[in-house]
């Protein structure tokens, strides 16, 4: 059976990530680890490891992308929170026997990763991604 | 200079939190610790270990409570994020000196661990917790 191993990431809307890193980075003294382009998500992410988990700072690149949409809606904070998994498909099955809302009931695909997105309707108004590296 | 270690746990608002373990526990397949009465928060805490960090649902047992305030104008869903550090004073000083604004400028103490929030007018909109196990 799939077996969720630890907290990949907790994603964090923002506006700017240069001004919101300045806490995370130079108050709280956590490192950038690097900045990412995600197209396929219209983003650019920010990843500040923290433990054997990060803390990512996700910033629309384009008005018309979830991100976005999220921070017209409900302003800057807490956007989802990533479960690493050993076996995304197999989770996205036992998910859907149990009668969970998906928002990807196939996951995405990036090098060296598969994600999907359960839907906040089924686990109390959180937004869960999972994630496998492959 | 203090450090922060982990993500120590990701603090989840929901009204009856037996109803809202059977998605992180039947569904994904984590399990519960144990369940804590939080007097001084007016609340009830379940907590499910992931990884070297925890999922905890907090829910209210008194209409007076800062989770229950949550509640009421957000609904369910992601309330804080606590990050645990080995010198909570050290850090509590730091973020003073670099002007970032507190709720807890001297940690709360329970048996244990110390605790202290910090505001989200300073954060970018996340309600973050420090934590110390002393």
């Amino acid at each position: 059976m799939a077996k969720i191993l630890k907290i990949h990431h907790i994603g964090i809307a923002v506006k700017n990530s240069e001004e919101s890193s300045a806490f995370w980075q130079n108050a709280l003294g956590l490192a950038v680890d690097h900045t990412e382009n995600v197209v396929a998500q219209k983003s650019k992410v920010t990843f500040l490891p923290v433990g054997q988990s990060e803390v990512e700072l996700v910033q629309p690149t384009d008005e018309d992308s979830t991100i976005a949409k999220f921070l017209t809606d409900r302003g800057p904070g807490i956007h989802h929170i990533c479960l690493q998994v050993d076996d995304i498909e197999g989770m996205l099955q036992t998910l859907q026997e149990k009668g969970i809302r998906l928002i990807n009931s196939v996951p995405m695909e990036e090098p060296g990763r598969k994600m999907a997105f359960i839907h906040p309707k089924s686990t109390g108004g959180v937004l869960v991604e999972l994630y496998q590296v492959v």
